[in-house]
């Protein structure tokens, strides 16, 4: 059974720190918001949505010394600053403004009630959102699972599993369930440099499931596409736009280009609540950059000469045609995506 | 001006270790044999010209203990014992087999000469390899800069620089070249995953001339390409078969997709002595596959949990039709490659 990545408990988020796999399986608790600010911008918790529950649940810490005696207007006040700064650690996934505007939200509907109430009916929706993750990925990956046959070659990027999401994951969650139903698989596991979320985490995820895989450098997956050792790429999302074009993990867009070359079918798997209906399309979407060092320094030496100048895109776009299907907690959305996207969002 | 990486002096072979820069340089001198053979498996010194140069000499230094006092039977049982182990530490790159083959024929041209003046005609012929390499490096640069036009931004692959050949380089020779010249450049260097020659040994080589660059990880080209911020590839070879196919770096390959989807020009650099007429087509060129630990352990810290499975080919296959060009010392070959290679080959 998948790990399970994130939990509200005694009024502390409970995470796993990620930088410290896959030699070490270490749990933070925290209790002060600034704590969880710097796991969140370090990727000690990462993945679009296990940020959106840590973002969701941060507020509650945010708002933990305030009770029936605070001013309505400093309660407010806070919150508001509050989600202001969690939202600002990162900007591409949109699952963490979501979670943000879920809790803005309730707090909104129920501010004329008491402190506690709100912080009542904010914790409940929290925990509905945390519960929402759960369900909507074990949906999403049982789906997701039709679309990969027996003896399957898949590639991935990035790390979607259990460690992306409160459990379970999402595109890694397909193959889980997959595997999950006796189907016989092989996975490519690029690194996903820089921070190789690919090398430590998916690996041990796979591992720990007993599922077959073979560590690449990203720079290998063309080479194996070519020698016809891959049958489809299925990876998740940090962000789908009205037309279907996707933000994920910098390197993303690569191998979506080095699928179409080689005809080999390229999904997204994501909840919905990774759609942004309020962006046409794939340019408008604010992409993070990330510090030099971690590509200068990533691996405790330097690897670069002094004084090297760094781009370093936390994510890139792929746009909707490069993209065979996106699959969701709701169903497979095929193209033309902009249509599609729209009918499925609207589903119960 | 750029480096010279190796060089023969006082009956030694004096070369840099690549595997220290950037931060140090440091030069290793060399008089075993087996120090040698240690040095090309472990990229102390690497590139195609380099490693053709270093076994050259290479079979002198295995020579040194004979002399007319030395059976000839004996002499050349050795020879071929030695040409056959220099042969085996890298498969690929056909340069090494090239120059063998060189030193092996003018010993057997002179075979009934004393065992000195063999070994004196085999002296030279290491001598003429290295100036040839020097001479074709400059010629190739000066053809090939021609291709680059004034504000070009160009992305390269591995290192092709003067750390790949006696000096100068071949790829990067050509943005040395471009640059001698006045014109304006930025350079896109990615990483080259496993071992880091592009952000170890191109950065350093490029700061050095002080050329403009900027370095990603090799999952960030296709974003960059995407925002027409390339406009041309050139890369190096380690051979290049009768249709053109070209086995280089792993990672070429894809890059080479990338510039065909993109509509960026992909360029090959390299000696003639890069070329294989024996083999009719990339998928005959034998590819190396190195030790897992080049991924799992490469920077000093294990990033993959024990016992994970690692396919690491040193290098991959780039067809003829994702090529735009060849640039040799001779000149610039164009499609249909098989009779243009055959053609320019045959030029003096």
């Amino acid at each position: 059974m998948p790990v399970t990545t994130i939990a509200w408990h005694d009024n502390k988020i409970r995470l796993i720190d990620q930088t410290r796999l896959p030699t070490e399986l270490f749990y933070l608790e925290i209790d002060e918001v600034e704590t969880l600010l710097e796991a969140i911008v370090k990727l000690r918790v990462r993945g679009a949505p296990a940020i959106g529950v840590a973002a969701a649940f941060g507020v509650l810490l945010g708002l933990r010394q305030f009770d029936d005696s605070t001013s309505r207007t400093v309660f407010f006040t806070e919150l508001e600053s509050l989600i202001r700064r969690i939202k600002n650690t990162r900007p591409t996934a949109i699952n963490l403004t979501w979670a943000l505007n879920c809790m803005n939200k309730i707090a909104q509907r129920y501010q004329q009630e008491s402190i506690t109430i709100i912080k009542e009916k904010m914790l409940q929706q929290a925990q509905q959102i945390y519960q929402d993750d759960q369900n909507a990925n074990r949906k999403l990956a049982k789906i997701g699972s039709s679309l990969i046959p027996d003896d399957a070659q898949i590639i991935t990027h990035c790390n979607t599993g259990a460690l992306a999401t409160v459990d379970y994951g999402t595109a890694l969650g397909t193959v889980f369930s997959a595997h999950a139903a006796g189907k016989k698989l092989h996975l490519w596991v690029d690194e996903t440099r820089p921070l190789l979320q690919g090398a430590r985490l998916n690996m041990w995820e796979l591992q720990n499931e007993g599922i077959d895989c073979t560590l690449i450098c990203d720079n290998m997956a063309a080479f194996v596409m070519a020698q016809h050792k891959i049958d489809l790429c299925i990876v998740g999302a940090d962000r789908i736009v009205a037309n279907g074009d996707t933000a994920n993990k910098i390197g993303t867009y690569s191998l979506a280009v080095l699928a179409k070359f080689h005809q080999i079918p390229f999904y997204i798997a994501a909840p919905t609540n990774t759609f942004d209906l309020t962006l046409s399309q794939g340019d408008k979407i604010p992409i993070e950059n990330r510090g030099a060092e971690e590509i200068t320094n990533g691996f405790g030496r330097r690897t670069t000469p002094e004084g090297s100048k760094v781009f370093s895109p936390a994510f890139d776009i792929t746009p909707a045609e490069l993209i065979t299907a996106i699959i969701t907690e709701k169903g497979v959305i095929r193209p033309p995506f902009a249509v599609a996207i729209r009918l499925q969002l609207k589903k119960p």
